[in-house]
């Protein structure tokens, strides 16, 4: 199986994830004097797709550059990728559960840990692609591996923090939900020194 | 991040959501006798769509002729890409809305402000990447890089005075609505002037 | 814009159309004894699909033989091909209305027309595009290009009388909406004669 | 018919086929006290997603793996493959069944059956694809060519087995649905045996 077609796959299921959760904002049935008022209690719909929407453009950025590091892609690692997919294209259920639901614990419960989920498949993905240089480039700095690994399974925890917390608050578990996103899409000194030195120099 | 991955995820953004808002026209469950009846109340949603796909349309030709005269995307383009792609993929909800509500100056003030948004969201991504060529390719006519700019962001004054006008008359809106598609699509002197001499001759 | 992309934009809505119909097809939610007879009256809808599926599957076919015959496409014949991929991503709607009612006038009206819409703007695509070899590769045989313009039109006659016919017998409509795409499936002598000798040799 | 845009097109169909169905779990609209009851009632159809989300997988992979020994594709091919998107392209209906009816007989029934059907069209196509070499890559051993066409046949009989299974357990069906994309996933000797010396060493 070529590394480019697993990519072309891969992307097309990221499209497809992120386009079409938007369906799941139904518009409302009512008398016209009542829209309005039916339309401001869609908005917790809409702001769970753009949480989704960010969320998802964060992992098809990172998926993309876990990939550009591989030089191959065997079976185990197709499989891995797979697994990765499977729990990306699963988010639109509890980004619906959020929008209908949205200051209920099980919702933010059920949307953290499938986010946690994403993180350690893609981390577990990462791991047996790059261990012992199995499938990455040659040169490829191991210090940065680390960085890469660390990074990408910090999530994990940050994302099961805000499940617990869900049982305190929901507000909190939004916070850091919109929290772990931004930090990789907001330029900062951690980000860019993460992704400095790739490989080695020799 | 490569320039024509974001091309391929674009492109198929643009396609999935151009296509399956047409799902969103659902079939009557009626008697037959009624039939003819029932699907003549859909004739508004049918138009609905047809007018989201062509100003769609424009949008994805557009989409590719700026991203035609980049040589490559960083970090910062990529995710104004991402917020131009988040808001073409919210147009079917207010495309579902002006089709239920036809008549209602609710949805048309939502459609216009998201149509602004793209073009707003779309104007920020060209004058990012054009600015001081960051990443546009060279001999770039900066006359050209205006010129798509202003005819970029003209629209989003003509969108938002359909939304003022809404309050008076939709069919004003609607009229404004078609009109700036066909102006893209119709050629027209204007258009072949805005597209002429891209690049500066040495 | 690049022939390449609309090539793919195209692909890209002709697959999402004829894979997303089928969700079209509702389950049924009723008593696990009453689950058989429930099914049984979905059957219209699986053929309607199955029907609209091959139809699709054709198209998808004929836009690839006709685009491999251009050189370049311009603003004209970009927009030509929207028309028609406009009407293809309209086919679900009358394809779920044909399952809902399938022996009803209407639909099958509905269907034939769309259908004609089909194969009458993909025409005027081919007419436009091949006009004094506007935009067609050198040397490409006048008489091919002719051949391909009768065998593309044809269908809309043999749809406008299936659309005449439902008047009288939904099933004869049937039958040559069945008849058309089996034309250009099944090998036959008449078909191999219109595909032979595109090119002119010298 | 070029091979690559086949393999494009099929790939756009199981992207979309794998990622859509996960839109028909649709969530509960209760009262928040009901809700963690109504999830665990809505288990069985993610349960059902995942089960078709892998064997679906599978089917991409060894679809690619045909594709990669073809040398061309001719017009039977291309109709013997539209077959086969055909049959995958249905699988989300009898998925839907499955998670709304899990322990019912006829659901059961329509997915072996269906499942059958993928095998089988892919079989003839395979089959078509290779015989006397028609399209296959040259020196393609024909012993490969065999358990090629084996191992993509034997699944029908597992299949068709779990369907009759089903009359007297569902269980026993489920298990063998299971079974089979796990023997493809996880390593083992016969997978590897099958996939050794494609080509014939001279």
């Amino acid at each position: 199986m070529n590394k480019n077609r697993i990519e072309a796959f891969s992307d097309g299921i990221f499209a497809i994830v992120i386009t079409i959760m938007v369906f799941e904002i139904k518009i409302p049935h009512v008398d016209i004097t009542e829209l309005n008022h039916a339309l401001l209690a869609i908005l917790p719909k809409i702001m769970a797709y753009v949480l989704s929407f960010v969320i998802i453009g964060v992992y098809w950025v990172s998926h993309h550059n876990m990939m550009h590091f591989l030089e191959s892609v065997d079976r185990t690692a197709l499989w891995l990728n797979n697994l990765v997919l499977l729990t990306v294209a699963l988010i639109p259920f509890p980004t619906a559960l959020l929008g209908e639901y949205p200051n209920t614990t099980t919702p933010v419960v059920l949307y953290g840990l499938l986010l946690a989920a994403v993180n350690f498949s893609g981390t577990i993905f990462w791991h047996y692609s790059t261990n012992n240089s199995r499938l990455s480039k040659k040169n490829l700095n191991p210090a940065f591996v680390k960085r890469v690994k660390i990074f990408h399974s910090l999530p994990i925890f940050i994302y099961l923090f805000a499940v617990l917390m869900s049982f305190f608050s929901t507000y909190i578990s939004y916070f850091l939900f919109i929290g772990v996103p931004l930090f990789f899409i907001i330029p900062n000194p951690l980000l860019n020194r993460m992704l400095s030195k790739p490989f080695i120099e020799n």
